[in-house]
């Protein structure tokens, strides 16, 4: 590696070299991919001491500054993930690729035929915390998309990373790629993500994937555009027709079965009616898997493990085992409780109704609008489009998970026979 | 009217009241949408006289202020334009609704039902100059995309758009639709256009169009997305293998049709073979229709009527009869000039060569790429997209001419009966 004098200096080294090989990422074929993403499986299992030998001294690091064990266990990256990690890889290699898909085409009166074909987005720039895994990952979905990447980890996984970088870098070379398709700052200076972040000329997209700081941060520098990763303040609706296992399932399951992340549900909105038919029933459950309920004054009563809700707390992304309940006298009452607290994340009703339901999927302007399921199905991998980069709280370019097809743009193809404007 | 005390209380006034009504403009029908549109066509035609009287005053006072006679004449609107202003807001109706297209779906192995639903993007602010048609234009792809919309015309049209502005409301209002779906800025004040692009909680995207001065603002100070409309700086590349009589139809339609609008050609490639069979002659059509030619020094060898083209003619959108021509030794010359000199608008290759054609389509970059067809077709209502709205000269979200599906987003709908994550 060349040793720049400047972070200014390095930030503009690696967004040049990204740009120069990207018309050469755009026209890989699909085999030269695939071809790429096997050898970076081998190569990460026969180096995974290696890759764990690095690991444990962030580990030692970041225990030594005090990070908790959540963080601790979120950094860790041993040789059983490792493999895991290369199983993922090769996931990937199942992927249609998007690059060169017709999305749509015709024939036009005069005879032209016109087609829109997806072409990757450009440059990416990737910024994320902790998860020294998510450097495979952004790279296997960029490459795979066509799109060079400047990945940019936490400083706690800098010694990992710094190992899956050459190990980047090698597969790369290996397979007559270029090496500049993947670059990992190596680097923890964080002036370099300024400099970075400056250079929309160069960049075309910036991705960051971490906690709310980092995302205000790169949204106020950013001179490209952003997908960003904002609040999911989730809510299930209990409609007064909801079937009563199907509401408990559903509400356990949206609380309860992972409740760090982002569509897991934050509050739940019960039907009068329903509420009368199995509130105390649901609300004792929840207790019993630990819930602290944050209640409405009518959905509190006779419920001496639960607390008075705040206003603040329906504007909450809890991110943990707490759950708002809130009784309302009507849909049309839920529909405006979402509306007003609501991120347009994700948002579930349980109903037999058909009527409920489809006002709920028209009124209800969220990246996921659930019907009779889990606010935990609004992820890529369970809708269907593979692996997914990163999850957009925007409206614009892409909304919801976005997996390789929203790491693309298109161009449009004109064919014809000598045709000429009248 | 509400008479607001500061610029920026009635930026802030129009941008709440157009998020006021977002959503019920996102469930409108196509048949409530169909209905107002009919509505407004036959109100502009009973108002027509009304109408060219107030474009009158504004006639006068952009020829007191020294506007230019291509700028009066873009000002202009008599009953002639308002009548075919009318058919152009007719032929909206025709236009299928993007609001609720199903964009795909499919069944998950759980059972669960998944499918991408079209929905608005959201309120729109429009900020353009002169002519005082797009008012109508863009009010009608907005309301038929169910985006409320903030239109904010040149002060030069002021008084057309207040009567039409008043037409507007008039005719929402008829069809008992909101009234405030689509507001008119009724003042000039330039501090407006600011307070309203700080607006980006409350305002989803701007499009900005007219001059490169206007653009470059609202990318600067916009807090929302823009949809951005840049130079059109358009290659036809002369293949070896180029029909003369294709090759010489193409240039003069790319060059001449229209020479002052973004998707005219502004340089001329030939390949050497090319060159000599036809530049002469194709040189001699061009100086007979009037076209100035900048040329390499090999074009220019015997052509008086030409001058020397300077490296930065090649970067220059003329918006003019003026063609820059430069003579090149291969077609991986001409694409590497396309990459240094283009602006990824619309380059076109004349070609019998398949190969050739296969090579410019993968390797070129650019918003279209054309191959033996006039660059004059990158437009939205060519390509089939229907009216437009505006062309992107970005990757994102959408790219090239923007129709009324590239004015939406979309939800994910997930249907299910009572399906839980594992």
């Amino acid at each position: 590696m060349v040793s720049p004098t400047t972070p200014t200096q390095y930030a503009h080294e690696l967004a040049v070299q990204a740009r120069a090989v990207a018309s050469t990422l755009a026209t890989l074929t699909t085999a030269q991919k695939n071809s790429w993403l096997r050898r970076l499986a081998a190569d990460l299992r026969a180096h995974a001491t290696q890759i764990h030998a690095a690991n444990l001294l962030d580990l030692q690091a970041g225990q030594a500054s005090g990070l908790s064990p959540a963080l601790l266990d979120r950094l860790k990256l041993n040789p059983e993930r490792v493999e895991s990690l290369a199983r993922s890889v090769e996931a990937v290699v199942a992927l249609p690729d998007p690059v060169g898909e017709v999305i749509e085409g015709s024939r036009r009166p005069n005879g032209l035929r016109v087609s829109r074909v997806r072409v990757p987005l450009g440059v990416v720039l990737f910024i994320y915390e902790s998860r020294p895994n998510v450097t495979i990952d952004a790279a296997t979905l960029c490459l795979k998309s066509g799109n060079p990447v400047i990945l940019r980890g936490g400083s706690e996984s800098l010694q990992t990373n710094l190992v899956l970088s050459d190990l980047l870098a090698r597969s790369l070379t290996a397979e007559g790629l270029p090496e500049h398709a993947l670059q990992v700052v190596r680097s923890t200076d964080r002036a370099i993500v300024g400099d970075l972040l400056s250079m929309g000329k160069l960049i075309d997209v910036t991705i960051p994937r971490g906690g709310r700081a980092l995302i205000e941060r790169v949204t106020r520098e950013a001179t490209m555009p952003v997908i960003k990763h904002f609040d999911g303040i989730c809510h299930v609706y209990l409609d007064q027709s909801a079937d009563e296992q199907m509401a408990v399932d559903i509400v356990i399951n949206s609380k309860c079965q992972r409740p760090g992340v982002c569509n897991a549900a934050e509050t739940l909105l019960l039907h009068r009616e329903a509420a009368q038919r199995f509130w105390p029933a649901l609300a004792d459950t929840l207790l019993k898997r630990g819930v602290q309920l944050r209640c409405c004054p009518e959905s509190l009563v006779g419920l001496p493990g639960a607390v008075p809700a705040t206003d603040q707390d329906f504007h909450t992304e809890h991110l943990d085992l707490i759950l708002n309940v809130r009784i309302v006298d009507s849909l049309d009452q839920a529909l405006s409780h979402i509306r007003t607290y609501g991120s347009g994340h994700t948002d579930a009703i349980v109903t037999s109704c058909l009527q409920a339901a489809t006002r709920f999927e028209a009124e209800v302007d969220s990246s996921a609008v659930v019907i009779n399921a889990s606010t935990r199905f609004n992820d890529g991998g369970e809708l269907g489009l593979g692996a997914e980069i990163g999850i957009s709280t925007d409206r614009f370019h892409a909304r919801g998970p976005c997996g390789l097809r929203e790491m693309t743009s298109y161009k449009f193809v004109i064919r014809g026979d000598g045709q000429i404007r009248g």
